[in-house]
């Protein structure tokens, strides 16, 4: 077998799988669910040897669901729009038909066969889950052997790495994430997918629901299909607990221009690479010649707070999160000591360091965060940066004897912030540099995730994308 | 082996099993933890056989906590005030030395090997983790075993079945139990425990944290072991993600006497007996006697639209809860299919006719009647109401061929309120009728747990009990 290795990514030219745009030919038979599928499948044969975007992928039942639904749509019954479409779930969420293992050697051979909520929801729906994507172990940031899906010595991002990646590579339409500091909006951006991390709660987290800012979110190679597969979820199992959930059309919404738009720089600004910050201003440029009003820090003492705000967001997250898994991580460091990493275990180390007053003290920066975003919310339409630090690092592994590489998965510093904010955020590649994908994203009041949705297809639509060197 | 059953129960008279007050004697020799533990199991040898408040006791883990607790007294270095407290744990928690079956056939056997929380901060403080309690199936309603220690033809209430009945049998000084609806506040009125319902979020559930209105609490003999095992809990781990948790003294509160109180009816009032509300308002005219000022729905329109606002509260309760188990319960029906009672499938097919917007409808009734809760803050120190609708109900199982019976462990009536407004609720053995506890409880506003210790002591101090034919 030939390993299959694009010469790089040009936003201009990269043509990502689509679904939604395929179901009109399923309604005349000139193409159906089971096609579909197989062609999913050869994608999967020819790039899953350097990609490893999955850690199981169910054929034989992938192949079951695709014949039910090309019955369905033959006889013009489907579940909804997205009956058939091929997906990957990350390997956090269990699947009644799939081992759940995320990650961790701890899990390794786990198989609780239940179907968590989302994933109950997506087969209601006709959905084919087709894998279990890899995650970063326990989504934290202890890598996985998934490569990006541009340059193989990069890493896809963490920890929905082989969600980011299986979509990137065209092997399916759309792939489930989750993200709790940036492992939806950082793998999509490094691998050139458009995704939604929700508004907090948005879609129901079933049984994984022990720590405050995660969500499930969506990647996809179009805003439809992202839109499609969110919604579809939503109808059927709403939010997370105590959570209004997702909540929107039942198709994804039209592209609407905004009028004015704040650039957050966030605290990734000050770290960012001179070429990533040029491109990036001149992306900006584009938006400003499309008539868009941009407003920055210097430009309103809210703004100005807002940023001040989130200026710690990463050390925030991994205070909160890190609390809030510490008795899990415990129990499974008692239970298997030989089965976490030595970078959850440093993670533990630092959560058992900590008071409850530390975590006290921690929401309370983060309920103060969110009320000054809520102050911006008058502003402008919605807030535009970066979704990640510049193209995909390097990696290829740790070193035996060497100190643990920090953030192997990259850096989620564009991401803290949607994250502790309750944000939603959809990203959308707009970018390259060095030929290789760099997200930008827009990022709303809580509940505004379709409106996120209607800004960022009309950016995609409208913006030429920049391409630099 | 002779059963005993004690001939009634009277408040003026009986004497619940505490902990605080043996302590001195830990520290002068005269008396040991393991000395208290050995007591303890004679109880459990005595009553058990009847009462059927434990699934498992762990009597060797228990003398080996007790040997080493023993040791840190007389060392004079006690890891805190309940280092040696023997406490029986709610078996839907994990413990890592104990199976978690959960009341129910599905879960027989399971054991993870984990600790709770909870559970961990248990032994950090030194507490002796005996056994695992009975409750009712999945913390529903589908009861196991246990009988009231009172009469032994009665429940004991639920779901915290076994930890209110352990209590009340004076096995155990101390045990942890859950509620969501009443399954907290109601079988410790029923039992005579005082118990601490805390505000949602108030102790960290660890992994069992799928449910918004599920909080951890504690059942005790005394209110200063109630507040002590809270609050030591509380110290070491915090609350629910996302939540401030559990503040207060490091050691129970005070006495304080309130100077006004709000007599809140509850949907419960139009469905008591006459010989209840007349001893309940017999209690009122002491309260009054003793110089406080009562108000009641018809003194202010703001109680009267409270007491509006938790009108539907037991239907908002089943609402909300049984859609946020929907898809656990569905995966343990699919897995287990005769491993899970007729009640709890007629429950989950009550949560499969709902829809998201359904939920959604819940949730803004119980954030109205929040709304509404905090408004009468003002007006007096807490509210006071029944903690259940009289005293235990007769209970001999179900009859086969007949329908199912209605609430087999009793009415939680008097418990939406608190759980559904998230407030902190403290119940007092004030009040017996026909030779049976019945409590009252004082309910605040959220975070005042520690002022509610401090008015039901007082009240437990200063008030006399209503002994009612």
């Amino acid at each position: 077998m030939i390993a299959i290795v694009p010469k790089g990514y040009d936003p201009r030219e990269f043509r990502a799988l689509t679904f939604h745009d395929a179901v009109a030919r399923f309604r005349d038979g000139s193409d159906t669910p089971r096609a579909y599928l197989e062609r999913c499948l050869e994608t999967i044969h020819e790039r899953e040897p350097v990609v490893q975007a999955f850690v199981v992928v169910n054929e034989a039942g992938g192949r079951a669901a695709a014949d039910a639904s090309t019955t369905r749509w033959r006889d013009g019954r489907p579940l909804s729009p997205i009956d058939g479409l091929p997906i990957g779930i990350k390997d956090l969420l269990e699947t009644k038909d799939m081992p759940t293992q995320m990650g961790c050697e701890a899990y390794r051979g786990n198989f609780p066969k239940r179907d968590n909520a989302a994933v109950w929801a997506l087969r209601q729906a006709g959905a084919v889950i087709l894998g279990k994507t890899v995650t970063a172990e326990i989504g934290g940031s202890h890598p996985g052997p998934t490569t990006n899906p541009f340059d193989p010595a990069r890493t896809p991002g963490g920890s929905s790495s082989g969600s980011a990646a299986a979509v990137a590579a065209r092997m399916v339409p759309a792939a489930i994430g989750t993200q709790v500091g940036g492992s939806i909006i950082r793998p999509a951006a490094f691998c050139g997918n458009v995704a939604l991390k929700p508004t907090q709660g948005g879609i129901n987290r079933g049984e994984r629901q022990a720590t405050s800012m995660s969500t499930h979110g969506v990647h996809a190679g179009s805003i439809e299909d992202m839109w499609q597969v969110a919604i579809e979820i939503a109808r059927r199992v709403g939010g997370d607990r105590g959570c209004l959930g997702l909540m929107g059309p039942s198709t994804a919404p039209a592209a609407v221009k905004p009028e004015r738009l704040i650039v957050l720089e966030t605290e990734g600004w000050a770290e960012l690479e001179g070429a990533d910050r040029s491109a990036f201003e001149a992306l900006l440029e584009n938006v400003r010649r499309a008539g868009i009003t941009l407003l920055r820090r210097r430009d309103h003492a809210l703004i100005e707070a807002l940023e001040g705000a989130i200026a710690n967001g990463r050390a925030l997250c991994n205070t909160i999160t890190s609390w809030e898994n510490r008795w899990n991580t415990r129990n499974l460091v008692d239970q298997h000591p030989a089965g976490v990493s030595a970078r959850a275990q440093a993670t533990l180390a630092k959560a058992e360091a900590m008071t409850p007053d530390d975590y006290r003290a921690a929401l309370i920066e983060r309920a103060t965060a969110q009320l000054r975003h809520a102050a911006v919310g008058p502003l402008a339409d919605a807030v535009i940066t970066l979704s990640c630090p510049g193209a995909a690092p390097l990696w290829s592994g740790d070193v035996p004897g060497q100190p643990l590489a920090p953030r192997p998965t990259g850096d989620f510093v564009f991401n803290a912030p949607s994250s502790m904010l309750f944000a939603p955020a959809v990203t959308v590649p707009l970018m390259s540099v060095g030929g290789l994908p760099v997200g930008i994203q827009v990022m709303g009041q809580q509940h505004e995730d379709a409106r996120m949705a209607s800004l960022a297809r009309w950016l995609l639509e409208s913006i030429p994308p920049i391409v630099a060197p």
